[in-house]
């Protein structure tokens, strides 16, 4: 199993949905975060307040997926977030020892 | 070093609080999430708005523990948040390579 | 690649940011937490409302970095975050397979 996390712009979350409903990825968990990349915020929107530096608002998207699905995961979330502008984001992956799905107990591949 | 990460429903916070502590588990971090299942929150309490598709409110906990009671605290979080219906939660384990606790500096099994 | 995730007091988030732009490191990632160590919350500033126990609010601190550069981010992060006083937090390491900077689509080092 591996977790698939992206932080993005808040604009490309339909379209992340989107995407992933149409490989039948079945779950997702989004969250708010803010950031900074290379750019330290300076080239994008808006600035922060309340901080020494610029973090920008973003959210973070997390799904859950079986490792053979892990890079069509990786291409759709890309896809969808992309703008070509500084800021669109990152996406990595990490491994995952076992899912569980709380109402059943099932495990790992039939959890999710 | 293992990290338990739950998604879980808002009310069942106390009883895996309890549940840890009984374990004797000494710490916790909880933060917001929303997100969806297999029924995409249709079947869900109530309608999230201003996004394409329904995201329920859910909060995340997460645990650091050593691996040998990896399962104890899978066991511990899944029987507390199980309420049978649909929603319920989801737990994933991932690994972690080392933890510190920052006033001390003590690494892994000392630090958590 | 590996993930540097932090729970600190919010007002190390200034120091964090500082140590770790001297190290060079390119970006980060924020977002709100509360929880509780050994003491339970009892010892720290003050009460959460609303839960059985005391939550204290921190900040959730992430880090991509190239796994040569890991013991730099925690020594750099652990500096920042202590005070001495109780509550000063954790640091966790978790392997990371892959990379993307979403703009370019490239991976693991190019990508942070
Ligand atoms: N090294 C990093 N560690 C943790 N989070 C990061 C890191 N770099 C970027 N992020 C997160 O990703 C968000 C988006 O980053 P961003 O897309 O600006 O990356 P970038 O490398 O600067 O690429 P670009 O040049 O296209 O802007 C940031 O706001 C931050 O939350
Ligand atoms: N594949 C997934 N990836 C990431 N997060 C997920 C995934 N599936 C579910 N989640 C998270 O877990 C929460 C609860 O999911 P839920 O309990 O509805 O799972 P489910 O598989 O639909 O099980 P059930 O049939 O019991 O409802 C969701 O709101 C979402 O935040
Ligand atoms: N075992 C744990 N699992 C997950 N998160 C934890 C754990 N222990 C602590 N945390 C998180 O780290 C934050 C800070 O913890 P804290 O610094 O109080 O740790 P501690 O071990 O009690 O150290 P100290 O004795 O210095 O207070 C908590 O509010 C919580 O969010
Ligand atoms: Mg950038
Ligand atoms: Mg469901
Ligand atoms: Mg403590």
């Amino acid at each position: 199993m591996r977790l698939v996390t992206a932080i993005v712009r808040s604009a490309a979350l339909d379209d992340i949905r989107a995407g992933l409903d149409r490989l039948g990825v079945l779950g997702m968990t989004v969250s708010e975060a803010r950031g900074y990349g290379r750019q330290k915020g300076r080239t994008e929107v808006y600035r922060g307040a309340g901080y020494a530096v610029d973090y920008i608002t973003k959210l973070r998207v997390e799904v859950l997926v079986d490792e053979t699905r892990t890079e069509d995961v990786i291409r759709t979330v890309v896809e969808a977030a992309r703008t070509g502008e500084v800021g669109d984001g990152k996406v990595w992956v990490t491994p995952v020892e076992t899912v569980v799905r709380v109402r059943t107990g099932e495990r790992d591949s039939e959890a999710i």
